[in-house]
């Protein structure tokens, strides 16, 4: 590679760079367990790579740590465009692959040709969720607002009306990235029942 | 591995996870490129992250793309307790190694014996800056703020009277990590003294 190939590589890189600092402000229902204010999604995609790096053990199959933290670091770019849509949120459910999937072609299309295919297919990896690492990535993602969650009283999820039994249907997949975590996720969401921070669950009427 | 052994290292592992959430509410005199809110060292540490998978290419010697990214991820977690220590404040810097040394054995203390020893060896070869994945790290975490006062037009470097030649003299060891990482901060800091960006050098009376 030439001086001015590698120069020019590097300039791309560097607004690639620049591109992301809007994650910064992307910001998410998840609160803060100090401030209670809410998450922003770069910081999120921190704590989420500290997880993976810290919890690796628990994974069901065997992974490749610097795969699953490449995804993990490059997971949210898309929400720059896309925005980031609530996990309980139906409705903008609908079409969120695809507006992410257009966000993915910009934002990743920033990079050199060869980076910026390696990174659409780790991300549609992650997305696929078939891999051991992707499924891995998965459980630590699920895990991670449900733990803030749980440690914020719930706030979030009351305010939405959201379920004991809504979260764990929408996060139960995290058993097949990792059997343990999940376990561990039920007690902490059963514990979190007891003292009410989920939304109460409409009344049947069946008289 | 017994189920219960597991089991109590899960649970020391995510009293960890927890804990590090307060690195959220650390907050750096660099600002964010779009709110110009004061960036919090989490997602610092995110963005610093995303440029060592970007750019390891630039990297002067082969490097361990995991083992740089495990550091990226943990370096800034003694801030929890010491606090940032802006980078041009001299009076602090001078027990700076002290007080975060104390933070790295509270903090990496609370994870099993064997990752806590892992985590400590890791920082301690941050801070040592004499391997390559080191010297690659410090350079990349040299150049991000750089970057971001750059693309706020200096406020923080005026603010705090930091001069054109006190940021070359304060970062030119990345120089030490990549080569053409450094010659690009180089012109960068150029342009940037051209518009203004930095504090005025003392006026120098000879006569």
């Amino acid at each position: 590679m030439s001086d001015s190939t590698s120069a020019a590589r590097l300039e791309r890189q560097i607004q690639f760079i620049i591109e992301t600092d809007k994650l910064k402000e992307v910001v998410r229902q998840t609160l803060c367990t100090q401030s209670r204010r809410h998450e922003n999604s770069a910081e999120h995609s921190w704590h989420f790579a500290l997880m993976i790096i810290v919890l690796a053990e628990h994974a069901n199959e065997p992974i490749n740590v610097l795969r699953v933290l490449k995804m993990v670091l490059i997971h949210d770019l898309v929400e720059i465009d896309a925005g980031d849509t609530y996990a309980y949120d139906t409705k903008n459910m609908a079409d969120q692959h695809e507006r992410e999937a257009r966000a993915a072609e910009r934002i990743f299309g920033l990079l050199p040709a060869d980076q910026a295919a390696e990174f659409r297919a780790i991300w549609d990896e992650f997305e696929a969720r078939t891999t051991p690492e992707a499924k891995f990535a998965a459980a630590c993602d699920r895990f991670h607002p449900m733990l803030l969650n749980c440690l914020t009283g719930g706030e979030t999820w009351k305010k939405h009306g959201v379920t004991h039994d809504k979260v764990v249907a929408r996060n139960q997949h995290a058993r097949d990235g990792s059997v343990p975590l999940w376990r561990y996720a039920e007690q902490m969401l059963a514990e979190a029942k007891t003292k009410g921070s989920f939304a109460d669950a409409p009344s049947t009427n069946a008289g």
